[in-house]
């Protein structure tokens, strides 16, 4: 298992085809799991993947179209009836709060497990979640609700100290934390040792941006500056540009385009209509705009 | 195609398993499409059975436990988006209204076509639907949540009369519906032609009986005597009865005992508890009980 890598549970927009699920993934950072939107037979797809339910702890759902959350009122269950005590974190529009609550209600299920609802101001750029080691950014998009992308980064970690150094210039344990920190460190003669020599280098932060779904919208680009891998929304090709207009969706040379405007490292094609069997067209529009482009495919993890 | 069958989407309580999908049924009678409930993942499931959606016109919900109704505002928006104008008929315990009205509130959709809401009350056994040829009942079940069966019967039809006799008989057209109606004809020499004699024999009727969830109840043998096909849930074997009567479901041998007092003339087990595997135990459990058993299989069509 790598540090840092997106399985993909639907790639399909709006409705189920024969071979395309509705949107979900999962995403693990550094054995953290996060689900990211839950459309219907998100738990199907994920036992079929093998991803281990109760280690998911945080849900973020962009929006409240069907295709995006739909379910995920079966998954809470789900969670519940496996045993679950441990708390299940759920960050989406104010909206799905009352959704939920109204299920759970009718179902008369009280849920072994806190569920805890955090509403997402879809208006602005926020971070909305952290430990330790990962934080997780909005990203307000334009869409026909009120919806929000999601920018997942590793937090900045100590240095890593070379333990031949520690060796060769007698470093106490107490003075370790400090290097860890970036100090220099001053030996027992009064020699000044820069603190590069006595660390591996940095290893660089990744980051993984999720935008579905959204118009075309430049005004992204600042928040999504960089990242390793851009999970774009592409549900048109340009034949139905219009459509796409109409209906606040990108088609695949617009999120190439933001891709290359955002210098991103790598982009993933996703969220096609239903009217698409053959996707080879929406790489043959991305690439005379961005290069480093896959259309997704469900059950594949790409690693980060 | 037969002129009454079921098909079955799926076969699980609860929660979904790597093999089974929850409860989801397509009925068949003379050309009309009835689905009964509908867990999630249903329009999935639909697809790959090639079931047309556009031609369901009525949807029987048994109760909200999640299993069995999930997948319903995923397959009420695909509609929408497919175009429909037909209205959908709905037969649900009440509290299902506002459940899909807050989902098409937050969701900002206005449906294309009439969704037409009938409460279902699930103390009484009462005709809840009717056309010229079937008529459909609703059997109180005794579940955690108000929770009503579906009794699905062909109606009398006119008598069908024999070609050959119109000749011999010199049947004029002016006579013919009354012969259908059961009336013997006079001919013009004053000889009465008795009725048996001018038409095909009777076709028996067909009926199914949907029962789904509820714990061992003789008190609805009478209301599903001697159905063709009765469907019964067996979410437990013997060695987990307890658990069947704590949590209000049946054995494969309650349903057994069920069918063989209602005098059906075959029984479909199914709502197996995702704890089972191979399901060879729910017969050898019901065998005893009642000969004329099988448990379901997703994506088998039966013949009534």
């Amino acid at each position: 298992m790598a540090d840092f890598e997106v399985t993909i549970l639907g790639s399909s927009s709006a409705t189920p085809t024969f071979t395309r699920n509705p949107s979900a993934q999962v995403l693990q950072i550094l054995g953290r799991y996060f689900l990211i939107d839950c459309g219907e037979g998100t738990q199907i797809q994920m036992r079929k993947n093998r991803v281990k339910f109760q280690k998911i702890n945080q849900i973020f759902i962009s929006h409240l179209h069907g295709d995006h959350y739909l379910g995920l009122m079966g998954f809470i269950q789900t969670l519940h009836l496996l045993g679950r005590t441990t708390p299940l974190e759920i960050f989406s529009p104010s909206p799905l709060k009352e959704i939920l609550e109204i299920q759970l209600k009718h179902s008369e299920t009280t849920l072994r497990y806190p569920l805890i609802f955090n509403e997402i101001d879809t208006t602005s750029h926020l971070k909305i979640w952290e430990d330790n080691c990962v934080e997780v950014y909005s990203i307000p998009l334009k869409h026909r609700l009120p919806c929000s992308g999601f920018l997942f980064k590793e937090k900045e970690k100590l240095l890593s100290v070379r333990k031949d150094m520690l060796a060769e210039y007698k470093i106490p344990i107490a003075s370790i934390q400090a290097i860890k920190e970036g100090s220099d460190f001053t030996t027992s003669f009064g020699q000044v040792i820069p603190n590069y020599k006595l660390v591996h280098p940095k290893t660089p932060l990744k980051s993984y941006a999720y935008c579905s779904d959204t118009i075309f919208d430049p005004t992204i680009v600042p928040l999504i500056s960089e990242v390793n891998l851009l999970y774009h929304e592409s549900t048109f090709i340009n034949e139905h540009s219009t459509r796409a207009k109409e209906t606040f969706h990108s088609t695949a040379e617009q999120a190439a385009t933001i891709a290359k405007m955002a210098n991103v490292k790598k982009l993933l094609l996703g969220h096609f209509s239903a009217r698409y069997g053959n996707l080879d067209i929406f790489i043959q529009e991305a690439l005379p705009h961005f290069q480093n482009v896959e259309t997704v495919e469900e059950g594949k993890t790409y690693l980060i």
